[in-house]
């Protein structure tokens, strides 16, 4: 049997890194080694043995954090956000001492939204027409949701690339707001609802024609085989990383 | 076997006029016995015993229709739209005189988006949060259809005579349009896609589930069915009625 | 301010029971005085001032929960399945010394379950065609579902009377289980996925038209406004009754 | 301005070749310059200058008709079905000594489809569940129909070869047929419903998520963007293709 891959996780405490850490447990192929939270030293993990190290912790520590493990010799998955172009420069700069070590950062570990975005901008050359519709529980203060915004500018730019013009639209006479807000030329528009979660679908349409691709989230667990699949293959994948699909082999 | 009913077609050359015709010649029940388009003479209709005239004709033409056929002891399913309060009213005086006759004028005629808005209607007060969808080909001219703001305005009537507040919605950041049109306070989304032809989506939330009820017309043969039943049903419905709901049972 | 409705919980250690607890807390009108378990003597709830009786028990127990219910004039709301047409005759005996006793048995108590269902049977007649789809995770055993089975029952059972032919249907050559069970007459379809909750969509169909019913199911929580409308409800409906749409306002 | 591509039609006068020939005279760069019906000579083509040729003419003529336009160095694009690989083996032979000649048969035109069936098997190897719905009107006489088939079939190989289990499921007790077709291991569901074109539904379930892929197919003009493709894109893809996913860039 195979070496099993010694795991930490870093914000172990908080809804997410929780959620790690029982994965981890439960994985056959992984071992968790450390959990770690605010104030505790990453530099003393190298000592652990732990291989892939996973941070979901706070804008304000992730990128701390990364720059030890690269230094330590330690992969990492990272799930936190606010990272900037200058941030990830930083790690980039830090690799290179380090040409082993590899990190994975991803804004959405969920396979499924990972792949309805990737599919969503690969087809959008092909159709006439595309919208997003992205629906979210009421209690979500910004709209459209980040997730919709970025499936909105990767198709928008993916038309671009490939000299497709604007979707068609005769609308005329229109009240405020109704064929809603204009991302990169995207129309995208917000459904807040009691009783949903997160909810993504992407409409492509032909003359005589529909192709759908739509995206559920139920709970927050569907982000762990992403994690798991980051944990796996981060040690194969030297250097920078950035979004969860370059892990993915999509033909 | 029963005798058939005398059906006369007025706008017969027209799009739904020629639909409706090739419809009535289908129908076992039903006999066709006169077709008049522009200028043709109502009132000469009763000679031939009409019992029943359907009127896809244009705005301008359908209340001196409807009037005549009053007069003429014949009843009147009509699917032309332009209606006012006004001529409504001289309609209803109009019957008065001829107590025995029915008159049915809907502004839809397919009965599964007569269903969906009725039952939309019926289940809105049961739901903390409502929105309403609708997808059109891209060549429509106005948004949100002409179908979807009378959806929301039957939800919102029925909210309100129930005494339920607002859809919960706790957004603070919006980009411009992104939650939809607010038609008396339920926010109504405009897809326009290439391949669509009329569609319509109303979600209802509570904590924990959702209830959708979607209409989708694929083709203007989706009428047919509701015009057959009005003219079915017209005879034993004396005086006006208007939307094809209440000819329906709905326990 | 009005009285709160004095509220007593039995089956309060269960799954059900205890989030019913939560929920009649949480409710301002509604006053939980009394939670019970196995064991525990319901005849003694009179002596609270107890007023409706929430029953998330056991088959075993909750014939003999409502007799003593019905004995101590005490409203039962009743969520435990296992009742036969003998049991509940046995209910409707003993009302009959308590003309003014209440007693509600629903088999579902999420309201877009019931709404889905009973528009389903209502819009059946106006429709060629009707095929329910029903969709619940993969550990789930028995395949249809019960509600899908009550569904489909309920819209053979409306078009029976309706005088409604069957769904057309042109098959000759088809793979084994392809086209669904056959439950009276009414194809049903059960999908089994993991991150799935319990989801049901009725699907009806008519020349160029399509009408879906959809409920979606994602947490037990979706049981609690139909089971605080029946505590508000059944003290003024006096007698039995069987299923949570009877206690809606469905025009 | 740069020359438009010389097309030939064969089985013009057919349902799917006389929408080919509008949609190639409405194409800016595509110029019609021959349409052929059975008994035609498919080798005099060469001397009007036809570049390709598009056949959707039957499968007892598809072969030859093929085999004469590799003689004659004409591209070919077919939508005919009814390939074998005996016959498929013989037009590789032929073009042998053509090896500038380009052609592409396809079993589905409809980019939308291409793209669902493509999409669904390279997702398929990171999903727990993968079942297939696929709905049609009442009157087809197979069940699944072929795209679902083939689409199953697609997903069952691509989960083999990474290695990924069966579904899980649970049943223990069910109706005949509930569980829909086993295809290569998956499941498929038969939908046959009034109104109805030709859809198809990709169901692929992990914990706490789905993703669904849905093609929408309302109308025989959904072909005709993929045929233009074809057309454009078979001079610069000599020897066979089979499979219009292959001619598509999908990274």
């Amino acid at each position: 049997m195979s070496e099993r891959i010694r795991v930490a996780v870093l914000g172990a405490a908080g809804r997410m890194g929780s959620t790690v850490v029982r994965a981890v447990q439960e994985a056959p192929d992984l071992e968790l080694v450390a959990t770690l939270d605010a104030g505790d030293d990453v530099g003393a993990l190298a000592d652990s043995g732990v291989q892939v190290a996973v941070d979901f912790t706070v804008p304000s520590a992730t990128e701390a954090n990364v720059l030890a493990l690269v230094d330590a010799g330690i992969h990492a998955v990272v799930g936190t956000t606010g990272w900037t172009d200058e941030s990830l420069g930083r790690v980039r700069s830090r690799l290179e001492a380090r040409p082993g070590a590899g990190v994975l950062i991803a804004p959405n570990f969920a396979l499924g939204a990972v792949l309805a975005m990737t599919f969503a901008s690969r087809a959008a050359r092909y159709f006439d027409s595309v919208e997003v519709i992205e629906l979210h529980h009421p209690d979500k203060v910004d709209a459209p949701s980040g997730t919709a915004r970025h499936t909105a500018a990767g198709i928008a730019a993916a038309r671009a690339a490939a000299g497709v013009g604007p979707s068609p639209d005769a609308t005329t006479s229109a009240l405020d707001g109704a064929r809603g807000a204009d991302v990169d030329g995207v129309r995208v528009h917000s459904v807040r609802l009691r009783g949903l979660v997160a909810h993504e679908e992407i409409l492509l349409g032909n003359p005589g024609e529909m192709l759908t691709l739509r995206h559920d989230s139920f709970d927050r667990v569907s982000f762990m085989p992403g994690v798991l699949l980051g944990i796996r293959e981060v040690g194969a994948r030297p250097g920078l990383t950035v979004g969860l699909e370059h892990f993915l082999d999509l033909g």
